[in-house]
Parts: C-alpha cells; structure tokens; sequence
C-alpha cells in the first residue's frame, strides 16, 4: 500500500494511492498514528480499502498533501551514512551510526514550503530514505529487525549547518527548524520495494542535480539501524528514522552553496515517489 | 497549583496536591497534555479545583505518582549549565547554552525505578530544574519569555555517559534509554515559586550526598533559555526543558562513580517536592 495523508496543515485526513490516484478513506476513521500501527492498523486498512473498492471518494489534483504520518513521538536521524558525503564533509566515515534527533515540529508536507529560518544564512538540503516504525523496538535482533518496519518515505532531512556545527553543542540546533522535515508523498509497505538497498535518491536545486546516489552505498542498513537504535530508546510504533544522505550537499560545494528564498529543490527516491519544496525567507506571522 | 498524576504507568489520572495532600480531578476530564496546556487549561483546573473544594477524592497514600505531564512533544535539554559541573567534566563553560534532546519514551514517574540499560556500566545522576512550556514559543523575546511558562519541576537527567561520550555522535545516545527522565512529583505554577532563581537543588545516592547546588548558579537561565531555543525549534505547550546540573555527578569523581542496581537515588529542589528512584538491573520482559 501506498499511504497518504491530504488536506490543510493540522487538518489532514488519512487517504491512500491506488493506480496513481489519490483517494481517502473516510469510513477507515484512524489517523495513521501510533494507535493505528499500534494497532495493526496496516491490516486493517487493507481489509477497508478492499471492501471498499469502486468507492472511495478522489482527492482533488490541487490538494496539499501532508506528511503521510502523524506526528511521531520521535524523529531520529542518521548522521554521515554515505561514506561518500563523509568524505565532502571532511569527517571520518563513523565505526558506529551517529544518532541525533530532529524536533517533531519540524514534520510538514512533502510538497509545503521549506521556511529558512530567522537568522539562517546556511540552510542546507538532504535527501534521505525513511522509515517508519510499525511496532514498538527496545532491543531489537537485526534479524528481527524488518517486523518492526510499517514502510518507508522520502525526507528532506533539511539542516542549517551554521546552527548545526558552529554554535557548540549537539547537531540537534540544526536540525529542527520549523518546515525542516518535509516528508512524502506516501508512506509505502515494504511489499511495494523490490529492494530497499537497491534505491536510487537524488535531489535537485532549481533544475540542477546535486545529489544522485544509491541505497547501496549505505555504510549502516536499515535492520542493523533499528537494531542499533533501539539499544538506546525504545522506538515506538509511527517513529520516524531518517538513514543518512549522500554526497552533494550544499555543505560540500567549494565554495559552499546554501538555499535562498525562490530556490526550488526537488527530490525523490525510487518507487517512494518525489516531493518538491520552495524556499522562503522567515516572515513574523 | 501543584499539578500531578497518579494510577498505572500509561494509564496516569490527573489529580492536585492541596496542603500535601493529593486530590484527583476526575470530573475536570482533561489528561495535563498539549491540548490542555494550549486551552487555557491551567485556568480551568483552578476554577474547577476552587467549585469542587472539599469534594474531590483522595488519592490513596500508597498511589503511584506518574510524570506530572502526559508525554510531551519533546524534551529540551541544556548542557553544562552551570560552571561547577562544567569544571569537574574538564568543559569549558559554554558560551551559549548547549541543546540535545531526550528520547520522550524515557518518561516515568517521579518514583519509578531506574533501569540501567543492556550492556551499560556507566549510568549516572543528574538533578534538574525542568521548565513545562504552556503557550507555543517560536523566536519569543527574551522578556517575553515567563508568560510561556506552565510551571517547574523536578526532573533527574539520568545518562549512560559511555552511550553519550564515547560511541560517536551527539549525547542524545545516552540520555534517551527508558526511565531516563523521572520527573515530578509535581508541576508547579510559577506563582507558587519565590524566585525560581535561587532554589537549593540536591541529590543524594544511598544517603550520601552527591550533588547540592543552586539555581543561582545557572550560567543561561530560564527566561534566556526559553528565548534561545525558540530560535531553533518551535517549542509547543507540555513541552518540557531541563535546564542542566550542578557539580557532583558520577562522571565528576576520581575515578567516577555510577549507579547499581540496589542503589537509592534520592533528589530534590526547594518548593518542588522530591523524589526516590531504585536502580534495577535491565531484565528481558
């Protein structure tokens, strides 16, 4: 299945894409929330859709869509996990994942707004392969590890490297600036991937492409990751973990490169679809 | 108002504390979550407690305390808040507050046991004014800052300073693992508070005193801190903040000290009530 979500930022209701078509699913009754993972709720919106197959209401073409899950209780990201982006990047490829976490705050749609934010002279773009927790890790077996899995998602894990790195302190203050984790379009079962270490991702700035890598190049895999995190904090059932990005940040551009207001980035993953954002200058509301 | 909740872990009831005496709420209908802080919830408490004095039920003397806050969207943390501990960590006191996150799954009551993690050796202390956010803060002034504020309480920054220090990658590692955050008993409005800037904070391990200090000694404190990280993040009602520790951690001895299971952990900050944690061993469920 392919879940989405549409409808006004705070407003959105729960839908699905069958055939490249947005449709909702307006009996279903659930958000796609940690209840509804919790809750084997995947099983049953299969069973809904099917019973309701001919009759689910299409959602308008100009729809916005919103990220294809609700808040999480958590986002925690992977940091240099290409060794080709540790390397543009002038750090060592990492013996072992870098965990930093990202504000929940940050989740918009995949098509919203990227806002740089007050301040920001260097917001940055990173393409990276999402996954979604189905159901509650502490101390997971990476053998164990793809039970754990609902699916997975585009992210633009979207950074402001002068908060990030030169304001002392943790990646986290460069991290969770409002609009920076656009995720989407769909939230996509793993039945869907053929191969989810077999993925091309790449992103583009105003047509130009700055990032064109591969999931086959992730120094530390999904499974091992949802092992590897969850022998520090239990990862619940909607959680997000965003797996790393690969070279061609605008932090590894000689002379550096960074977002300004108009910029257009666009971004996608095989067979998760792709998402585009526009940037805008921090305007007080 | 001294604000907590009572009953099973996960199934809390909100209830109050009136001349130490704990009271439950159970016709006010409201769990003290985002929701209820952004709904002027604080005020309807009030009234609600003032309408039904004398008629609100006991919480039985044996009753487990929950956190005094349903999960929250996040949990800010400040590193290296005050010079002493920076001192006894060989850090150079920072020159603006230090940010990470913890886990919101690291959540427990105020007396709820301490579990050290699988294949940790390193689990310490740390005594924490925590600050509950009640009104959506992004780029508040500095002097704008109290009229953000729900109320204080007590929090232990548990953290596996080998997960934190020493596995790469931020701290987030170390301070995230379940029952990390004990906070409470209580959430105290600000009106109920002297002067949140000169209370005694201590912590004491199997009766020896660790840590006595004093919300004097903040480098950052709590109007600049709430300013500072809604520069960097959207901080949105129930949030919590803990404002960072005094000298005398385990990490701070020569050579350190850390917790065991059997050991007591006993904290509290003047006007904030106390609190008592065991530290059990982890065991597979």
């Amino acid at each position: 299945m392919k879940l989405l979500r549409y409808g006004p930022a705070g407003h959105e209701q729960p839908g699905i894409l069958l055939d490249n078509q947005a449709y909702g699913v307006p009996g279903f009754g659930h958000d796609y929330d940690e209840a509804f993972f919790a809750g084997d709720g995947l099983a049953r919106l299969a069973a809904y859709v099917q019973a309701n197959a001919g009759q689910l209401p299409q959602v308008a073409p100009g729809e916005r869509l919103g990220a294809p899950v609700a808040r999480p209780s958590k986002i925690v990201c992977i940091g240099l996990n290409y060794a080709d982006h540790a390397r543009e990047t002038n750090a060592t490829p990492p013996a072992e994942p870098i965990i930093f976490m990202k504000s929940t705050t940050a989740l918009v749609g995949p098509n919203d707004a990227i806002v740089i934010p007050r301040n920001s002279v260097k917001t940055d773009w990173e393409v990276e392969l999402a996954v979604v927790i189905g159901k509650r890790a502490s101390y997971v077996d990476e053998a164990d590890a793809h039970a754990h899995i609902a699916g997975y998602a585009l992210h633009n894990d979207v950074s402001e490297r002068e908060f990030q790195l030169e304001r002392g302190g943790t990646w986290d203050k460069g991290k969770g600036s409002d609009t920076f984790a656009p995720l989407g379009p769909w939230l996509v079962t793993p039945d869907e991937l053929a191969d989810v270490d077999q993925l091309r991702l790449w992103l583009s700035v105003n047509g130009r492409m700055m990032q064109d890598g591969t999931t086959a190049n992730l120094i530390f895999r999904v499974p091992f990751l949802i092992s590897y995190i969850s022998q520090f904090m239990t990862l619940l059932p909607g959680d997000v973990i965003s797996t790393g990005t690969p070279a061609g940040v605008g932090l590894g551009f000689k002379p550096p490169v960074y977002l300004q207001p108009g910029d257009v980035v666009e971004l996608g993953i095989d067979g998760l679809g792709t998402s585009r954002q526009v940037v805008q200058a921090y305007a007080a509301s």
